[in-house]
């Protein structure tokens, strides 16, 4: 079994991006700069939001954090949105999820310019993405094939199972992996809460993608001898015996699986940091496109 | 064994539009309008193009056929589309495909106004059904999902093989059948000219989608005791027995499958009827919008 080792992958496209900016700048352009914006006091969403400012921060990206309190309007929001697709000064900005109650995410998703969307949750980059065309591929399921192609693994003809179906992991990695390209051209099955025969299905895959958000679901019973394993889950489970009283654990039972498996990434630092670098990706994506 | 009828429900679907215009004009309302352009003089687009212009006539739907010579340049194409964005006057228009090669489709089709893309064509509204938001759902699949409803289909859980991957078909009903919902909640697979255990693959299926372009491809040994088989090929066979020298074929070996599967839909009169049928059906959706 080989570790697919998101950290490090995550740390030399990070590199590849810092020395770009480098080029940028000595040419006389301002460096890639992405927004970020906050609504609320979500400890999780504060942590994510914080850790993607600080990742910007380390290649010599700009990066700016709009913070709205919790009760800002929807009316509101949609134009500080509009400001920012109008700025020429930032190239990209994503709007941090979830957003209270009273504020309808696709309406303030729908708002966001789509050359200008790095998370690429517009629906003209999903229906973009499914037809193959040019577009900004959201940051999981981009990381997930960047880390895919990084390692070199065989896609063509394998048959890819992907556990999930929500429209940010699974929908997408399903479009990803069937296209006609590398990595791609798998035959691609999608499995979910109303799958019937799952241990069957999983045991066909030759690359199994788990996004069902269900902490070391997938054992080593499911998995195919010699499987190419991506656990995108992030699951907090009690444990007295650490400090903090839980651990992190992925969607895939690793101890178990690691054993069955030829590659596999580990929870945490498997597909987790990956995500945030190809948010960054994505941002130079769209710096690149400025000049 | 019991045959899907599309000729049958395309009947049934387009009678319960009639009425529907029926009540429309009586409440003083236009009744619902496509337009439709061609460009140039391809003897099959004529041939669908003059189809679709007649089932609007027949359930009183208004209709529009504007021509262009092949020479047409791009710009002109793009200035008519605007015309037919902004008037009011329809509802709903398409370009019939393919274009010369000298227009870009992907440029054609993205100018057309989303609201008024009732082949669903445009990436917003391919994204859109994605998601699962409110959108076009494009004709073929449409229709596909329609006649499974109206047969009552049983859905939820089952495996739903889809053979073919193309942007039109296999694509979007990989994405319909998994949606939570009904017809939905299918497991599903996509597999297509890369696969290589499609006969194992096909077995599986408890709905067998065949949209891959090769005559009589799917043979009895391929589909499993009950299935329901829905045959998208319309393929040309040399036949010296006929007057035209050739027959209509599906992607299915009908006399060979019919016998193991529940249900299955002929070649002609499946899902050909359905697709026109679905095509008036979207632009009675967008002119209810008008009111």
């Amino acid at each position: 079994m080989k570790l697919m080792d998101g950290k490090a992958i995550a740390k030399q496209l990070r590199e590849e991006l810092a020395v770009e900016v480098t080029e940028m700048v000595a040419q006389g352009h301002r460096p890639p700069h992405l927004a970020v914006i906050l609504v609320g006091n979500n400890a999780a969403s504060e942590t994510y939001v914080n850790a993607k400012v600080k990742a910007c921060k380390d290649i010599g990206f700009e990066s700016s954090l709009i913070q709205f309190p919790p009760e800002i309007t929807q009316e509101m929001l949609l134009h500080a949105i509009d400001d920012l697709n109008e700025n020429e000064d930032l190239d990209g900005f994503i709007v941090q999820l979830p957003l209270p109650n009273h504020i309808d995410d696709k309406t303030v998703i729908e708002r966001i310019l789509p050359s200008k969307d790095v998370d690429g949750f517009h629906p003209i980059n999903v229906g973009k993405m499914s037809l193959g065309l040019d577009c900004f591929i959201s940051a999981t399921p981009g990381g997930i094939v960047e880390l895919l192609k990084r390692y070199k693994i065989e896609t063509e003809g394998k048959h890819c199972v992907v556990l999930g179906r929500s429209n940010i992991v699974g929908g997408p990695m399903a479009m990803l992996m069937r296209r006609n390209t590398y990595p791609g051209n798998c035959t691609v099955t999608v499995a979910h809460s109303r799958t019937k025969n799952l241990k069957e299905i999983c045991l066909q895959a030759d690359i199994l993608v788990a996004a069902i958000g269900k902490p070391e679901f997938v054992t080593a019973d499911m998995v195919k001898e010699g499987a190419v394993v991506v656990d995108v889950g992030i699951n907090r489970v009690d444990d007295a015996t650490r400090e903090r009283g839980y651990r992190l654990t992925g969607d895939v039972d690793f101890k178990g699986v690691a054993e069955k498996c030829s590659y596999i990434t580990p929870v945490p630092g498997g597909v987790g940091p990956m995500t945030i670098a190809y948010l960054l990706n994505n941002t130079m994506i769209a710096a690149r496109k400025r000049k």
